[in-house]
């Protein structure tokens, strides 16, 4: 039954209405036959034990409804010609989209070893949740998939990063009523705003009540319906329901629901782009709620099981022991009459395939879900235009990210036509200082614009949110869909999305695996507003450890870099944007730092990504130095090199090597990392044996856990952030971390044998300055001034 | 003006609403000065360039709005004698927080060298934003705080938790339009279908729309009012609404919006408590709309600053070299009146105070803010009680979560008339096999409940949805006020608040260094479901880095356990359950696992956090062992012990030393975590030079990471999770990470020299064994005999 506002009937002949049941009796069939059977697929012999998997693996209870789903998606994509996407949101039901795709034949396409007939089916069904075989979720493996259903969440926010720059595309998005309880989901719904109906393609969400999560009742699916209506409505939808466990009602019911939504749409759209309406429309929504395993056993053992949260997983569990159970399932797998669905082969018959669209437009078959098909390179202009010249190391500032804001800014022209860059940020990106971009691409926005308002455009590819699990959703679902972008977010902020970021880089892992998914853009973090600038906000913004959490996961993905000022950023950014199915970590800051590479010079650093400056060391080449250090980080760039000067003029006859990391991964073994330096080159660069002081931007013990295997680890002493922070200045941080120039001259001269009296003066010296520090910096609330007026003079 | 729904006014005398009026002014007075003054804080002298602050870091822009709503909640506490508790959402604005409590005098009751007159007054504002001096944000500094204002999301999650089993109390938060976007937020709203009217306090949320974000205006603020009233119903809340930028109407709207819904509050408590009604109530909330920087500068350098984004942070930035910004600033300070706020020893005037409440009643002195005040201690029985038989080690097996469950249920029993022990999961509590607490407790449920449901209840002390989010806001605010808690969670899951249990750390580490916070129960973690046993999700399920994530932060507050077998499990929860001010990891698994150590053993071994277990290796204490064997988490101490019974049998000559560690951070050094192992210790466990294969549950190289200073860790070899993971077996899925007793058989045998033709024929068995399991896994589906019938039968 229909329910909600009045909408026009769509009219279904009874053969179409036949045919339609079919198909989705059929995907219901294949759905239950993946979760149980290894062999007679076709049920040509009554069940035995032996047909049935040992171990049952496997999410019956959303099947029919995305089964339900995606039989009338393929209706309308067919009948109107639709490029469609879809989002399977509960992709735990693998076995729904798997059995679409089988059906339309996209699977045998993909994994010619699994063919569209019995044969086929057999090795279908025994596939699915064995060893060897395919994930249970939806999963890279899946055609037309470009979302894992294991973590909730994050469906809606694909969607709407799909839609983006793709108008002529529906995005239909499944929603499931337990993942609508998760805030990233609650938060997507407001992606509405930010939505263009002229540039952007459309999304349709299909919030699927079947009432339960793995054991309990969902509140969505609870809530009186008014008051859902009420919440729909205040996201900025107008709902439409289906509601029913009536197939044929429930048929009807949606077939028109789907009309009137891509009506609905269609208008919109129309509206729009053809006659300048600029008002943001209320984009339809279907409320489809139907019985949680709808079809599937109503009882066992004496529970009821249809409908409720029994159904959520294996609704018989013990069909290969228990006779009982076994003739249950028979029952219920022969309710679907497979003979009529599939012909002597295993073949789906006429009928079953009435409703599937053609080629391309079939789900599982879109490039939209293999979107590197459809990436361009992006234009990218050189870097000399943008580049700050450095006659002498360290004689000018700039702030890194104001400058990088330039190429950014540029980029965006150059992509206006084709529309497949965008800039995502939770409102940080004038903080950021990125700000040089709105001169090529306003800010998205939809809702309400006031003359005080600046940067705001209907059309605009900067997407701004307080939200960082939209921003990273939005751009997952643009580079899965075969674009580009860069995400900003102030350093310890990007915490929020650790979980999302740990399923897109195994997503990617996955993907890199199989051979016809294309390469996609790499998805590129801009971390700014770092750990040792938080002089607003202190403690609670400051956090590096992001990187050690992407530095867990696939290497073959990973990849971080600190530029260690503006020339060098340009050189990472360069090559992050051009690069592929990545992760690139990138921190830098937005404060005025010293520029100490010209683009040249930057360019091989960063190429190199480890490197000697020789102009900052000591070294004649005449003997190994007496010490190293180190460097990764702008701060702890500077409090190097600074640290580098006072030894210089203290204690000439030091020779000091300067080291800066540039990429955190060459410091792993080369069997560890494809960036991995191996040993001879380490050894090269940090000696085998002597004191090692690193300087690094972040936890002092990660460096420990690259370098552990290294020869020379033993005289490894690294300086970081040990979450000593308040709100202060930027100097007063690094001395309470102890990476302040004053301790890194200490530490160098505390681990250099032999060095004598004068050593021992100057270290005292330097512990006087800190001293000095802590007094003055109480006293005056700024740094004191041979600190703050401090510049490279070697 | 109110809009909204009717209601009825309140009658302000005009003394009153004079008197309210000098509170808020006097307020903003304090707020800006903070920011702006290091002397001169009465304006006893025109304002000179040396009486503002060097560097000018705080957030103007919320503060005005802040101090109307603590205004105004002094009031309603006063007259209604409330016990109440603040949350401020917008904490970023600290300045008008700290000058209320500094108002009420619970600032200088908390930290008296910042007396209640002029010369605590310039104090107070120099140490606001300085260095030496408090945080930006409301901080754990702050009197009267529970939340942290830096990380945005989590204001009304925090109150909710408060709130549960606070029958009396009235928690008010305010939530900024900003915060608003938030995905954590936004799931939160719905945490008012799990208060129960009954036996919880109210919740009253403040939705402070003042239009902008750092750079943006906000999505709530920029919908039609409808829309946002459609919203809000739809989280189940009836709006009342306050809109204004002329304070006095403002004011007495304020006031008539306050009674307005703390009287139905009232009333919904009366008929819940009184008359039994048990349908949901929809409990009030507030809009308030008023301009961001309301009372600031309206224009500055000719742009507008009141009401727009430009108001957010310092809206005058250049009061020391510029003077005209000086004498803004002045007129701006003037405009407050001071004169008639202060008295001539600075300390605030009769009206001014007229409507701040006494005592405890204040809301910078309610010991619900400080809750280690109103902490009892746990009663947990005995563990004998719970414990399972260990006749042997290893012929046994149990699902450690399922007893766990038993204890935790006796806990909620003897806690039901008490009500301070509450247990949080995303819908998790019975898959992760704790069901026996539903003996204890139903889940707390206010929605519509059908005969078919199981547990749940309206004064449930069981808390599931399916938001991570949700489940630790509320806990994390229901320990702050006083009460105790278990946060049970699948482990890759708990990913999803890594940035909140972050800034949980941080606040336990800064309030343990605050003389008057008193200690609160831990937060404490059970992570379960884990990496090892996701034989239904597979590769998206499997990350066991939250112990990484959290290793990262303050040792004083963080502790890591992983019990190996169903006794440690109950040792564990035990101490963590009796702990304070500490986060407590605990991962263990819910599968059928061998049973090792009697209660008495498991509770020596969980003290000790590390020990050998003499009965798994083969020394005779006549000399060092070959090799060592340790073991950390279930499924990699099973390996352990079955690669332990191969050698024995196999290679009988070789001496093998088993180390279990349940507490990884004894393998720190001792003076990086309390717990850390001094290295005399450390040596005699694992030897200083003998090889130490380590089969760890998690990413192997954080032990490498834990332990690199060890006289031994050269010879370290550590296997663990490397991110090779799918739908699969158990068995399958050690073996795809090296984790497997072969593999680990074979690396002591690789390690240690001059074992002899034997060892390379062992070796090559073991190899064979692999293979075996390659064949045989791809055709069976499910473990060969030997791994899945393996028991120990040392």
């Amino acid at each position: 039954m229909l329910k909600g506002k009045r909408h026009g009937r769509t009219a279904l002949s009874r053969e179409e209405l036949a045919d339609l049941d079919a198909h989705w009796r059929a995907a219901n069939y294949l759905s239950a036959g993946q979760i149980y059977l290894m062999s007679n697929a076709m049920l040509r012999e009554p069940l035995r034990p032996e047909h049935i998997k040992p171990r049952l693996l496997g999410h019956w209870g959303t099947c029919p409804g995305l089964n339900l789903v995606h039989t009338h998606l393929n209706r309308v994509i067919k009948a109107r010609d639709l490029s469609a996407l879809a989002i399977w949101g509960p992709g735990h039901g693998g076995p729904a989209v798997l059995a679409n795709s089988w059906l339309e034949g996209s699977y045998s396409e993909t994994y010619p070893d699994v063919s569209r007939d019995e044969e086929g089916m057999d090795r279908f069904f025994r596939q699915f949740s064995f060893p060897g075989g395919v994930p249970s979720h939806v999963a890279p493996e899946t055609p037309g998939s470009i979302h894992e259903g294991g973590e909730l969440g994050y469906s809606l926010s694909h969607a709407y990063g799909a839609a983006l720059d793709n108008p002529g595309l529906v995005v239909a998005c499944v929603i499931g009523d337990g993942e609508a309880e998760t805030g990233p989901l609650a938060a997507s719904w407001h992606s509405n705003k930010l939505l263009d109906p002229v540039h952007d393609g459309a999304v349709l969400p299909i919030l699927h009540l079947n009432g339960y999560k793995i054991a309990n009742p969902t509140i969505p699916a609870r809530l009186p319906e008014e008051e859902l209506d009420a919440l729909l409505r205040g996201y900025g939808h107008e709902p439409l329901h289906v509601t029913g466990d009536k197939p044929m009602e429930v048929h009807r019911a949606m077939a028109a629901a789907m009309d009137e939504a891509l009506d609905r749409i269609a208008a919109f759209q129309h509206e729009a782009r053809d006659a300048g309406r600029t008002d943001r429309p209320r984009w339809p929504v279907i409320v489809l709620r139907t019985p949680k395993g709808w079809t599937g056993p109503a009882e066992v053992d004496g529970h009821p099981v249809e409908g409720t949260w029994r159904a959520h997983q294996v609704p018989l569990p013990g069909v290969r022991d228990d006779p009982r159970h076994l003739r249950q399932l028979e029952k219920w797998l022969r309710s679907y009459r497979p003979g009529e669905l599939f012909d002597e082969q295993g073949r789906p018959r006429a009928r079953v395939l009435a409703c599937v669209p053609e080629g391309d437009r079939r789900l599982g078959a879109t490039p939209h879900a293999n979107g590197g098909l459809l990436l361009r390179e992006l234009p990218i202009a050189p870097l000399e235009r943008f580049a700050v010249p450095v006659d002498k190391p360290g004689s000018t500032m700039h702030e890194p990210t104001r400058v990088l804001g330039q190429l950014l800014a540029q980029i965006m022209k150059d992509t206006g036509n084709r529309r497949d860059f965008r800039l995502v940020g939770p409102d940080e990106t004038a903080s950021n200082r990125l700000d040089a971009v709105f001169d090529a691409s306003g800010k998205a926005w939809q809702a309400e614009i006031l003359p005080t308002d600046e940067h705001l455009a209907r059309d605009g590819r900067v997407m701004e949110i307080l939200s960082e699990h939209c921003c990273q959703g939005w751009l997952e679902g643009y580079l899965l869909t075969g674009r580009h972008g860069l995400f900003s977010c102030y350093e310890a902020f990007v915490h929020i999305v650790d979980s999302m970021v740990n399923q897109h880089i195994k997503w990617l892992r996955t993907s890199r695996r199989l051979h016809w998914r294309a390469p996609v853009a790499s998805l590129n973090y801009l971390l700014t507003s770092h750990v040792w600038r938080q002089d607003h906000n202190g403690f609670s913004h400051q956090d590096p450890g992001f990187v050690d959490h992407v530095l867990n996961k696939s290497p073959e993905v990973v990849r971080v870099y600190l530029p260690p000022d503006t020339n060098t950023l340009l050189a990472v950014a360069d090559h992050a944007l051009r690069s592929r199915d990545y992760v690139n970590v990138v921190v830098a800051g937005k404060q005025p730092c010293f520029d100490w590479l010209g683009i040249d010079e930057a360019r091989a650093h960063c190429a190199r990504g480890v490197g000697v400056w020789e102009w900052a060391g000591t070294e004649t080449g005449e003997c190994e130095p007496h010490a190293v250090l180190a460097c990764a980080g702008d701060v702890p760039t500077q409090e190097a090199l600074a640290a580098a000067e006072l030894l210089r003029s203290n204690l000439p006859e030091l020779v000091l090597r300067v080291v800066n990391v540039v990429d955190m991964t060459r410091l792993m073994p080369k069997e560890e990392h494809p960036h991995g330096m191996p040993d001879f080159e380490y050894d090269a660069v940090f000696t085998r044996d002597k004191p090692v002081i690193f300087a690094y931007h972040g936890y002092p013990w990660l460096v420990h856990r690259l370098a552990y295997r290294r020869a020379g680890h033993a005289n490894l002493h690294v300086r970081g952030y040990k979450e000593f922070g308040t709100t202060t200045t930027p100097f007063d941080m690094v001395v309470s971390n102890d990476l302040d120039r004053y301790r890194l001259v200490m530490d160098v001269i505390d681990r250099v044998p032999g060095l004598g009296a004068r050593a021992v003066a100057v270290r005292q010296s330097m512990a006087d300055a800190r001293t000095r520090h802590h007094a003055w910096i109480r006293g005056h609330g700024v740094d004191m001034p041979e600190v703050a007026e401090w510049a490279w003079s070697g």
